[in-house]
């Protein structure tokens, strides 16, 4: 949406301004402008301070001795009333004189941004601040030539609209003001800054006006900023006590670091406060409904929005153009840069954060905002579906001269599951989609409640507004679609929504339409009074310094630390191919299930498996073979996992029958997770509630490390199973607030509690897995540590990170009635070939010590590891 | 639906028939119908046996030594399967020889119920059956005169019909030989009954019949069974080597007592494999369909049928009559134990039990059925709705003849809510409702499965089979409704199911019905070929000894086990008046929070509260003022548990903010649970993963047991929290198998715990309770242990069961930062009145010794302990 202007580097640099050392209190008029630069808080609070003293002393003196005589008799809250009512009635009689001078460079003005919308914004608060004591100038800044510029300016401002309850006379009358306060520079060189600078200060000083402020629109494109940053804090910056805000439009970056790079040098021009990053879905109205609306309904709210109520969030953008014309940019970014981690987080967070107390506090809400950030849950490959319309490749081919052989990865489709890992949320999915050719042009944020009612009537005599059984929701309505505007909808079976009723009106009856399976009038349904477009709403609030409807870097910064990962790890993925419009069909439908997301539908695909092709799981069956003289089961990873998950659960349910109790013991690291979240979520009879869970071994670092073992255990296990607090048993390794040390018996202890609790210490089943130099458990190769003699914990060391370990020793792991050893991935078939050959030399490879002096050994391997 | 027939005591007795001790094995064919004794498992294990036997002697003999020689030279498997060939052919071809005769006795033959289905299910029976070797005699058995009742009988044989498919001639030639082999008896002193067994066996040794067995149908009054059971038990046996079937027809009694003592009773005159009782829901089409579609369909619904993908079952009878004309029995029994407590907790158990290997074999369907009685979770007076229809009141006052002033509080309408707790249905509801003078009359079982998918096209495009964002549902159709008549419904986007096509058709379009959301052709919809009354399919399986469509009296014990506390604490809940049909509008709707049942609309009361009526909370602010000097938090029970939830939050995000962490330490009993809940479901800013929880006291019991404070923590809290497992400090009152033996120094390993992990041993908060006695934590009168000194944690003796506990000590107690002491209920108003004039006397009052010193001590009294 960027025009074409560039603006070359120019080398340039002047000292910054030499203001920001000026006493602030000296005098309350001056000090009230420079008080722009204050946060807002601080502002208004200080504001008010101000006045108070100023008008306080002017009130007084003003009404005089009489008036103080009779005020001195009132009691002291109705003094206190009377001075705030004086000062409230003076600070209204003042407002005209108290403002300033405001100069807006908009930068790229011929380009297709500001001729589609940033003018029209300008001349919308002109026409809403009129009046209101600022002055302004507009002045639209570009590379061409200046007859061009002013030509283009012009014609521009002709076609400039007013609110369409203006009376055309006065609609004309503003539009001449506005456009004698506007022209165009043509701005390049440092030279043109100073220039321009030069210019306002002698028309302030012409017109005897003071300044407020200066708004640098920066809407051209990324690469251009560095320079005109660069001239704007070095010659632009407006006078002393007047404020500068600069004004940045996407893309901030390309991932965390591009991001961080492009913020760290803007961060060298100028300070946070000043700028102003838009993501325009900020200025929709809907979505700037979103946290007032949550605000003024606060009370029929607060009990339904969380995770016992909120069955799910959908995010969604849906668009029907593809990217011909665009691909140059689109095959850089795709559909997640370019929608998902900006427009579509910015709407999660909002739904997502905690409501602050006081919504019109930026700063409260940025903080809130960005503790959602914090709560999300990390994307793994599986949290998102990708997709791309089939002419795209296509249409890169020629518009960038690519070979034919040239397909694109770009995915011009995404649909991602995102959880929060908070209280409020935990558990409820939120699916954030976008695409380009889809079946239809629309935008909403959907919050579906879950239906815990049963309805005793028959369907048909259920009521919209009284039946809890039919779809309870709420609906921000961003755009387009079948309602054709912005809107927010409300179940009438939730409650009757409060807005505000200067600004949203309810929806006329349109009887046929039909909206999220529900007609139209189910729901209770807001428009707005006048639809606004984003960037007049977003250009109202950088004037009025509302900060909370930009990006802050710190959140920029933590949306792109949150979806890095994720675009890392898809950058080879290939997207799903789909035909474009309705012709879609069920091709882009998708399903979760935990933390993964899938299509709906299996790839039609024709599979013919040529010479060399690999082979599909499903081509092997469980493959049974020995090991060391031991059993072997050997299949692809899916099906290894899903044995040795059936295995373990067998023997728990025979010790369980024989002993009452069950005691496995189990390894950490990666191996075990997916067998851990399938013995989590697919085996129902799994007595867990008689089963003891120890370590094999654990790291020296404190349970509550990501590195510890047990972690992983309570991350991938304990969560989701009933294992009673008392039944598991982590190691020791973190006493008296230390580490593994010897004089804390760590080892002793947990050797102690096994003989407790473990008849014979005997453990019913070991897990353990081999490391690529043969090590098991934390027993290492050439330490002796564990190897033999009759202590049943040991201290060990490791070769790697971190260091230190403790470890079931081997004679113990030998007492077991079973042990699986898991071997998975290509990286082990070496050492899993070498291991074959060797005899018992535990003292080289410890796996080759294990061997249950009466028990049972049993090998799984996945085919990788055993068959290269 | 009982006839008046009455059947007196009649004092008589015979020894037990004398065959019980015959030799087995001796003749194979005379053992044959002996076995029928046996459990079908069993019976048909050891009629092959014999018949291998028998079978292979005579085959071998008959196909003589020239096929023995080919024979020889067959491999091992091959001989087998010969063997096995000959004697599937021989045993078909003696199966016409191999029965005997059937005498049924159908006691109560003039009533209603034998009138309406019974004689009509004999009929069919006898068609099924004619024929395939059984000779059949029908005795038609009741109080009323010989000819009255011949006359009924005639009357009644008359209108049976035959299936549809029947010729006209053939029909009336079974009936006739129907009628032919049924005849009328009086039937009341137990000379009757003796006559009636000589009749039968002077039949049989006329005809030279063998006897197969015997089945008494009892379609009388449930006090009537003793003597019938007596008399059968002692003159009406059948001959040696023949079975007895005894049929008995709800009620089975009217709580878990009465059950029972019905149960010891018919235990004492018939063996439990001789009892045949009857639901006869276990026999309508649909219900009997739900075992063998979810066997049949196994693979599709193995990965569904479980709490990741069930959103929730409805198991529902709604009825549009009254209970008018009925009212004496319905007075009595109410809805509960009318539908629920038997025809949907059958259903119930059906759908939720685990699947057998083997569906046919009875043993393991009524285990598998009996485990899943075992996983319900108790119900609680929360998990019910209950309802009585507007006329109800004024028909017992009319049917029986009560006062004006009369009020019945029988429910006509129930809603529960039940969980399953194993981990397959862990947390989805099971919702069961019935009631009279509904809306409409239909029965169904319908498993609502969760909507995981996100669907990227408009809904408009939504295709029934290929969309999975439309309902997904499997529902058991039972009958009646729109639909009228049973069937099976599989919704289209799920699978195809398989049914077998012999008994079972798609049903037909019907474009115009919807059902459960869904237009008919959303489903793929079965409907049987032939539509059965399911005492005609009951009746066939008492015939075939099928004995998993029959209520077993541990089956039956079970549901009584369930449902019993439940119905007594029902007992005085007043129900909710609705009046009738269409006009219920959405008055039973209900709807579900955690394990908490409630009306969707809260009930319309005129609330004029007169000078005496009780307050209600809302009536009420909190109530801040002092008690002992300390403040003091009053309210009614729910504000106060809200104030304590969120002071106990409030200080925890103030500890975690200041510290880093937050040390909490509860107590046990019922008073905290509560708060528990409250802390569990409404807190979402509660730092959990910084919070460590200790105990302020123990039972010296296994953590485990029921009555340990921990284990209630863990129900209450821990389960719904993330609280890490290293956070949670149970108190080590079972240390090397022994309880709170003082040589295992847990009081001082807890002791140390507690000085390792709490700065300066000073919790941020301690909540205490106050016994009657003026105990605090395990702080009791008149024994000094743990009220001063040094010792943090000490062990006690308290006078009430268990005795032995351990505890935290005044002095620890003392040096928290805040202590809370919850007080609640009016029994605590006597100890609460007397502690606030008491001084500092600790000995006495353990309570009184509460004073932290220098921390703060506040009071959360409810209203009740507080003003009595």
């Amino acid at each position: 949406m960027k025009g074409p202007q560039l603006f070359p580097p120019v080398v340039y640099q002047k000292p910054p301004c030499p203001w920001s050392a000026r006493t602030r209190w000296v005098h309350a008029r001056a000090g009230q402008a420079r008080l722009q630069e204050c946060s807002p808080e601080t502002k208004t609070g200080t504001l008010i301070l101000i006045q108070t003293l100023w008008l306080a002393r002017s009130a007084l003196t003003a009404l005089g001795m009489l008036a103080q005589l009779y005020f001195k008799r009132l009691p002291g809250w109705w003094k206190m009333l009377v001075v705030a009512m004086c000062m409230a009635l003076l600070a209204c009689l003042q407002a005209q004189e108290l403002q300033g001078h405001v100069s807006i460079i908009l930068l790229g003005a011929t380009g297709d941004l500001a001729k589609k919308y940033l003018w029209q914004g300008l001349f919308q608060l002109y026409l809403d601040e009129v009046g209101k004591g600022y002055s302004f100038s507009f002045h639209g800044a570009a590379l061409t030539s200046t007859k061009q510029g002013q030509e283009f300016i012009a014609k521009v401002l002709e076609s400039l609209s007013c609110p369409e309850d203006m009376a055309p006379g006065r609609c004309a009358e503003l539009r001449g003001q506005f456009q004698q306060l506007s022209q165009y520079r043509h701005l390049r060189t440092s030279e043109d800054y100073m220039a321009l600078s030069k210019d306002i200060e002698a028309q302030l000083q012409h017109k005897g006006l003071q300044e407020a402020g200066r708004i640098f629109y920066f809407s051209v494109p990324p690469f251009a900023y560095a320079d005109i940053a660069r001239n704007i804090n070095s010659s632009c910056r407006p006078g002393p006590g007047a404020w500068l805000r600069v004004v940045l439009e996407k893309p901030f970056g390309h991932d965390r670091l591009s991001a961080q790079q492009l913020a760290t040098e803007l961060g060298s021009f100028f300070q946070e406060k000043e700028m102003y990053r838009v993501d325009h879905y900020l200025g929709k109205q809907a979505v700037a409904q979103i946290l007032p609306f949550r605000d003024q309904n606060r009370k029929a709210l607060d009990g339904l929005w969380n995770r016992h109520h909120v069955e799910r969030v959908e995010i969604i953008m849906k668009e029907t153009v593809d990217a011909e014309g665009r691909t140059s940019f689109y095959e850089e970014y795709g559909v997640i840069r370019d929608v998902l981690q900006n427009h579509l987080t910015e709407v999660l967070t909002l739904v997502a954060m905690e409501l602050p107390h006081n919504i019109s506090s930026s700063e409260a809400v940025l903080r809130h905002k960005l503790q959602a950030f914090r709560a999300l849950r990390g994307l793994q490959k599986g949290s998102a579906v990708l997709g791309q319309y089939q002419a795209y490749s296509e249409q890169v081919r020629r518009e960038q001269r690519k070979p034919d052989s040239f397909r694109s990865l770009t995915p011009t489709f995404a649909g991602i599951l995102v959880h929060m890992d908070n209280l409020r949320w935990e558990g409820v999915p939120f699916l954030l989609m976008s695409g380009k050719a889809l079946d239809e042009r629309v935008g909403y944020v959907r919050i579906l409640f879950r239906n815990q009612a049963y309805c005793a009537q028959n369907e048909k005599r259920w009521v919209a507004d009284q039946s809890q059984c039919l779809p309870r929701q709420i609906v921000f309505y961003i755009g387009h679609g079948e309602l054709g505007s912005p809107a927010v909808l409300v179940s009438r079976n939730l409650f009757r929504p409060s807005l505000p009723s200067k600004s949203w009106k309810e929806v006329e009856g349109r009887p046929r339409l039909h909206l999220f399976g529900r007609p139209l009038s189910d729901y209770y349904a807001y428009s707005p009074v006048r639809e606004q477009d984003a960037y007049s709403v977003l250009i109202s609030h950088i004037f009025h310094g509302r900060k909370d409807s930009f990006i802050t870097t710190e959140n920029l910064l933590a949306s792109w630390v949150f979806w890095t990962p994720l675009l890392d790890s898809l950058a080879h993925e290939v997207p799903r191919l789909y035909p474009g419009g309705a012709e879609n069909g069920h091709l882009l439908d998708f399903e979760f299930s935990g933390t993964q997301l899938r299509f709906s539908q299996q790839q039609l695909e024709q599979l013919v498996p040529g010479p060399g092709s690999a082979p599909k799981p499903s081509d092997f069956q469980v493959l049974q073979a020995k090991y060391r003289e031991s059993p072997l089961i050997s299949a692809w990873p899916e099906e290894l996992i899903a044995k040795l998950a059936e295995d373990i659960e067998a023997t728990a349910v025979r010790a369980v029958q024989r002993f009452g109790e069950f005691h496995l013991a189990l390894s950490g690291g990666s191996s075990p997770v997916p067998l851990f979240e399938q013995l989590a979520t697919r085996h129902y009879g799994f007595p867990w509630a008689h089963t003891h869970l120890w370590l094999v071994d654990e790291r020296c670092v404190p349970l509550r490390d990501p590195e510890s073992n047990f972690q992983g255990l309570q991350a991938h296990l304990l969560q989701h199973v009933r294992v009673p607090h008392y039944n598991v048993h982590p190691m020791p390794v973190h006493l008296h607030q230390r580490l593994c040390a010897e004089e804390d018996r760590g080892a002793q202890m947990y050797a102690s509690e096994i003989s407790a609790l473990v008849t014979n210490s005997s453990f019913d089943l070991v897990l353990l897995g081999m490391g690529m130099d043969g090590h098991t458990a934390s027993l290492f190769p050439q330490s002796p540590a564990g190897l033999e003699g009759t202590q049943l914990v040991v201290l060990t060391r490791s070769p790697s990170k971190p260091h230190e370990r403790m470890s079931l020793s081997l004679p113990l792991i030998n007492r077991a009635h079973k042990v699986a050893v898991l071997v998975m991935g290509r990286m082990k078939r070496e050492i899993t070939m070498l291991v074959s050959r060797v005899g018992h030399e535990p003292k080289k490879w410890p796996i080759s010590g294990v061997l249950p002096s009466s028990g049972q050994l049993v090998w799984y391997m996945d085919y990788e590891a055993f068959l290269g």
